[in-house]
């Protein structure tokens, strides 16, 4: 089995997406889960080109990592100057890292148009900064940028480089597609050539996603012989991004009939976690159809999936969504049958009938909340509401009367005030009460609980992780103004459990509100101990997990 | 020229993907646009499954279209009976499509573990339906399901039951990886073979996303052969998506040197827009990272990579925007240099030199504001008017005093009363007014017009037509409530221009204020005949476009 090594560039490449920006603790953070995960090169960033990338070099050597080494990222020496005297190559020793990887040209309109120098002095810069940098670094790694475009203009030169490079000592030659143009058998060609040309050199890959091949690309320069290949998380960066590491390692690890390995074993089920936690970090919506570590990878919708799906996963699935820790999902959805409210029942803990009339009215409950924008797959809590309201639970922890929100902005205050009143019933009394919040709807959920906790102690064990906020209809109301329908997503947890809620109204407060009273309603469902009906016409099969 | 025939099955396939739901109408309006782009084959739907599909087919014989042709989609005949007496292959028939596409089972273990048949029993299955389907339909095409999973475990079946359909009389075999699972290699390997045993049979591909490979699949399937490729716009399919034709066309029509074709002549730019029509249809945001359509595709963030691109294009773009209705853009953030400023500056008819304290002040105050959540690459109206404004432009046209929102909820009411109160200074005249709204960010909306429409009367062409909520950090505060910070963007429009402006704050209200403000303000800048400062520091070159 031959290993591939893992270089990570979601530090530095990945940082270069429109909407990512991290601060040198999140980047720390993020260095802490890839270790864990068992890449074999955390790329750090830039440290001659800003002071959040200088300080990650600084902070990390704080920290032992358990497998990868970190590297460092800078370009060829400045054409005026030599190797020995640039202020980019010394900030790069500086960092100490335990890898230097230096991009140079080997594309000869670059060398001409770019540096605008000859292209005869481009060979020297790559020597001379790649033999300085072996003196003064563990590991020198040469990344030839835009490789496959000078190879297809001017296959001699851009081997020429390469050739420099080479000779100068560096260890591994990453062949860039930095415009990310290249087809897959382009590549493949490509690599199979350069393998021809330069024997005895280690070949890497670096692809970015402009034609939709980057992973392709990547999995072909390995098939063809490369040993290293540069990724992000996700496949974060420029433009279309970064090849995708997330979908390469399982491509190599586990359809390579075991030709290829590139993690420690028992590290590829960490994939998944990783991915969301770069997402969160880099306050992103995960992608929900990413390959193998999204939400949607194993999610089942058709009917007829759901059903062959259940009985063999291989009937629909590519792989075990175990390998790379995720899981099979059957959706609720308006295209989903009687076999997905089935699924969701036997994980309750109900043996239910396929024919049974209350199987059939959650189905239609279902679908009519489903076409006003509810939205179950996530929701789970307020799907599990529903389906117990239906097995004939119909206890009720409170009763709502009034609620009022106010918000303003006072000339001489920088802080609007926000302020909520909640009225209502629990048992026989009348709770009246008052609070103020950061924003309405923290005022909303603080008046709420304060009014409920007397009743209900748990409720203090319970927090609110996250608020999510949708706009469903992207088209104003005819009315002329901002009333669009917006679904609020409400994440809550206790000491033991995670749940999520849904609502939905024009207004935002509304929806926020019925979000807040189904999370309030699960936490004080599941723990009560008399959650089951006693008497009634459904009874579980067996506890509920 | 080899002319590749494109069918889209968005409006089936892409209809199981996790958050798609279309109504008739939505599917109707897709199908619009997807002949203006030129298709060959819109697969609209299974007509046996459900109504939407069967109304689809009775709608679209309404409308004329200029080059599709509509496919229906449906299985071969019920293994139980005969293709003559099949109430799907009717109700295909029925739907009378110009052209049918059947599928069935080619990989053993489908055969016998979902169909439940023998193996003779299914390649009976395949000819009676495709023989009885050739006798009532113009067209018929066969989607050889699980084709390559199948061929991978038993070549020699996979290949029977695709003779027995060429036989029956199926214009097009198309192979499909329906899991998603395979590698381009394999897809090569397969679509040779299959050639070579079938020299007369006419090939199609339909791949799927799970190995994040699809668009690399389909184009080795065409290079290897193939003459009809099955995708959808934007890859919208269940689990990880179908083939995207957003990136397959453009591969094969740009990268191909010139030896496929895919679209009539002239169409290959109405990609972005279709693209972006689909996703608005299906209420998705847009993918920004998506290759070729996507809003960051063609988007420069990092200060060198701005500097080349400008000066020379194909620096780092692997295909001019244009081509296929993209464009380039240069991103103003924390990553981007003082050339991001110049470029937009340039854009408002500004020659500004890249040491001017204008162009430094701007910089820094981006920078702060991205920190703190504000997003100008969208936000574009809102980052002009700061411009101006550091271009010494301090004309205010109006001064807000005080606003109040109120929400609330009755015992009794099924809808929520929401009004807003406003206070602002015109001039030296004091407005105050009220107004209630479809909750309370329209309520605001329509009090602040109310206030300032007697003084500016050009507000009463201009509307609101989009209105976006961002949660920006995913965590709770530690108070413990509902109060993350949010970012809203607001869209507005009127007779000539489309504008976008953005508000960050942690209270919701708070945060669409300042869009509705900058908004507004944006509206007057534009429409004020005053708006060049006069002797002030700096002059535009020329009357911005």
């Amino acid at each position: 089995m031959k290993q591939i090594s893992i270089y990570d560039t979601t530090l530095r490449d990945g940082t270069q997406a429109e909407e990512i920006s991290l601060s040198t603790a999140d980047k720390i953070r993020i260095a802490g889960k890839l270790d864990a995960l068992g890449v074999d090169y955390i790329e750090g960033g830039w440290p001659g080109s800003n002071e959040t990338d200088r300080s990650f070099f600084q902070e990390i050597r704080q920290y032992d990592l358990s497998h990868s080494r970190i590297a460092a990222f800078g370009s060829t020496c400045n054409p005026k100057g030599r190797a020995a005297d640039d202020a980019n190559l010394r900030a790069l020793v500086e960092a100490e890292p335990d890898a230097v990887t230096l991009f140079g040209k080997t594309w000869d309109l670059h060398v001409t148009e770019a540096l605008r120098v000859s292209l005869e002095r481009n060979l020297d810069i790559i020597s001379d900064s790649i033999s300085h940098m072996c003196a003064h670094a563990p590991e020198v790694f040469f990344d030839a940028e835009h490789f496959f475009d000078g190879y297809r203009k001017n296959p001699d030169y851009a081997l020429a480089c390469l050739r420099h490079a080479h000779e100068a000592g560096a260890k591994v030659l990453v062949l860039c597609d930095t415009n990310g143009g290249s087809l897959p058998f382009e590549v493949r060609e490509i690599v199979q050539t350069v393998r021809a040309a330069l024997p005895e050199a280690q070949l890497g890959i670096h692809t970015h996603n402009d034609s939709e091949t980057a992973v392709a690309n990547a999995v072909e320069a390995v098939f063809a012989g490369a040993v290293q290949v540069q990724g992000t998380i996700n496949g974060f960066g420029e433009r279309c991004g970064n090849a995708n590491l997330c979908s390469i390692i399982p491509n190599l690890e586990l359809k390579s009939g075991g030709r290829f390995r590139c993690l420690p074993e028992g590290r590829l089920k960490l994939l998944t976690s990783t991915s969301q936690f770069v997402s969160e970090l880099c306050n992103l919506r995960p992608f929900m159809r990413q390959p193998y570590v999204g939400k949607s990878a194993f999610a089942h919708k058709g009917g007829v999936h759901v059903s062959a799906v259940l009985r063999n996963p291989e009937t629909y699935e590519h792989v075990r969504p175990e390998l790379v820790g995720n899981e099979q999902r059957v959706l609720l959805s308006d295209l989903s049958g009687r076999s997905n409210i089935l699924f969701m029942a036997k994980k309750y803990g109900y043996a239910l009938d396929k024919n049974d009339s209350a199987v059939l009215d959650l189905l239609d409950e279902v679908k009519t909340r489903e076409s006003q924008g509810y939205e179950y797959s996530t929701a789970e809590a307020s799907f599990e509401l529903m389906f117990f309201k239906a097995m004939g639970w119909s206890k009720r922890y409170f009763h709502l009367i009034n609620f009022n929100v106010v918000d303003s902005m006072r000339e001489g205050f920088t802080e609007p005030y926000a302020e909520a009143t909640v009225m209502l019933k629990v048992g026989g009394m009348v709770e009246h009460t008052a609070a103020t919040g950061q924003g309405q709807v923290n005022a909303l959920d603080v008046a709420l609980r304060k009014a409920l906790t007397p009743f209900y102690p748990t409720l203090g064990e319970m927090r609110l992780e996250d608020f999510k906020v949708r706009v469903l209809h992207g088209v104003m109301r005819d009315s002329g103004g901002t009333a669009s329908v917006v679904r609020v997503l409400i994440e809550s947890a206790d000491a033991t459990d995670r749940w999520t809620t849904v609502g939905v109204h024009y207004d935002v407060i509304h929806a926020s509100w019925q979000a807040l009273v189904d999370s309030i309603n699960y936490k004080l469902f599941k723990d009560d101990p008399k959650k089951f009906p006693v008497g009634g016409k459904h009874f579980p099969q067996s506890e509920p997990k």
